[in-house]
């Protein structure tokens, strides 16, 4: 099965470095990264562009982009694993939307055009008869979305709560253990590299909106958009708040919840007992989903990183290459 | 599909109980309780034979009994759900061996037959072209054989740790909660109807070693067998020793545990960080499993029940369903 690679940063590398390591019956026949790209049918060198990326240089010819690696070039799947641009969703959402319209399989990580466009670019692999696949988009390593897809089969999914950022998961962690202010805490996310110079999109609960919204659709096929969920943010813990919820033997995580029966979609610090299954440490992600028949069941697993996202990526590319070679 | 139930105690009913709710295009063409059996190529109906077994009576004709339903019944998947003989593995190995001898898929919550004959089964499955599943084997309601299978593709797992018998983990549970004996903890497990009358196969740690000798031959593809695993069971543990690990932040649970690069398949009681996410309270199951891409994935969920057992059954039947209707 021949992959086209958009975007070769972490995400981009990561898939590269876990297909040279082991033979997953892949073809690599066209990267991209955001200033240069090569195609080439027969198979990439991945050895040799990672050793170019490495030295800092770009992947490929200047002059090659993306866009034309979706319109022209050879391949069964695309892989878009360009940065997440919430706002606008592009030029992400144009590539899949090209690259569906081709009758190409698509595996995404990019959570713009799944959390912008969902139905429409469903719709759109559904009436070509191909795959859009994004468990990377949400909970990095967690098979999360295979298991709503596939392992509960026959089970309705009544809620979801779930923990799905690791930098928010840290600082509050670290104001729990230690009794820090949430500064402080976040002082000590960016100085370990977990949280970004501007930390928003993380603090504010977007991210995890974004999340959110990516599962609720994808469970209850919904239409859900970012304005459809209420929102808070982590910014105003205090020790002393955290301190009251401890002496309860409660903790306060950043809690994602959806329960589309009372119309519930929601982001907010919420008070949970120690001993809950969603209470994780530091960067980990939890979700909990409760189900008609198989009760609660909570998947905890590494929220980011390269390799973690490029195991995600790498099963939904394998579970298009077994479903494919079924029905050829 | 049509399907045989041969079992029709509380996870038998549970399937039935969970088709009669909602239509998942499953017919059940044949029944058999210990004592009698039913066939009607037609579909029987579910809510009469449950109102028959809830009447105390027989779910068919006397006479009628299971081999003979797995030889002559109409049935695409047999679904093997009666109680578990550990050391015989008898009469399921039987009906399970007879059933994919003619053909047919094979659904299993019986843990006998695959704990002591996994290599012969998984083979002959193999050589008719049919599938033999058993999701209900191992932790209930969590799908951990489908994501071991399917959703962790392209990972190769490294270590398996596992809190996998839910009356152990509720009597240890106690014992930390309430500084509690292990004599005061079991008869409160009785009271309660976690412990059986005679709890040896459990507080000995002989079910948490058979299912972790399904897992692991499911995850590295073995032939090991319960003389393979070191054992220890639960019942020396005293106050003293729980009370020293809880002062050291740790707690003590029964857990598997199965490293193959190094050997190791063993079940004893071991100190564990209160943090770690395999640290569940009551009757609940986990499993960590650490990969070589995904890192370590943590799955939590009811391990035991009608509901949550027929969920992992009804699992199974739809992946068959499902991979054989795009076959055909």
């Amino acid at each position: 099965m021949k992959i086209a690679i958009l975007g070769f940063g972490t995400v981009g590398q990561g898939i590269a470095t876990g297909m040279a390591r082991k033979d997953l019956g892949l073809t690599v026949t066209a990267i991209a990264d955001s200033r240069s790209g090569i195609m080439e049918s027969g198979g990439i060198d991945l050895q040799g562009a990672l050793a170019r990326k490495r030295a800092g240089g770009p992947v490929g010819e200047r002059g090659m982009d993306s866009l034309r690696i979706v319109r022209e070039g050879d391949y069964d799947v695309l892989v878009e694993v360009t940065p997440t641009d919430i706002r606008a969703g592009e030029p992400a959402t144009t590539h899949i939307r090209e690259a569906l319209s081709r009758g190409r399989h698509v595996v995404a990580s990019n959570k713009g055009p799944i959390a912008l466009h969902y139905r429409e670019l469903k719709e759109l692999a559904a009436s070509k008869g191909v795959e859009l696949r994004y468990e990377a988009t949400v909970c990095g390593a967690i098979p999360i979305i295979h298991v709503l897809r596939h392992g509960l089969r026959g089970n309705q999914v009544k809620a979801l709560h779930g923990i799905l950022n690791g930098t928010c998961n840290f600082i509050l962690s670290r104001m729990a253990a230690e009794g820090l202010t949430y500064e402080q805490a976040l002082a000590e996310a960016r100085e370990m590299g977990v949280a970004e110079a501007d930390p928003t999109y993380d603090v504010k609960g977007i991210d995890t909106a974004i999340k959110l919204v990516i599962l609720a659709n994808t469970i209850w096929d919904l239409d859900l958009g970012l304005d459809g969920v209420e929102i808070t943010g982590i910014d105003q813990i205090t020790p002393e708040a955290m301190r009251l919820s401890m002496e309860e033997g409660t903790t306060i995580r950043l809690i994602a919840e959806a329960i589309p029966d009372r119309g519930l979609f929601r982001v907010s610090p919420r008070l949970v007992p120690e001993t809950h299954p969603l209470v994780v440490e530091g960067t980990l992600n939890a979700v909990t989903i409760s189900t008609d028949l198989a009760g609660s069941l909570t998947f905890i697993g590494k929220g980011a990183g390269s390799i973690e996202t490029a195991s995600a990526v790498i099963g939904d590319l394998l579970h298009i290459k077994e479903t494919y070679a079924r029905r050829a």
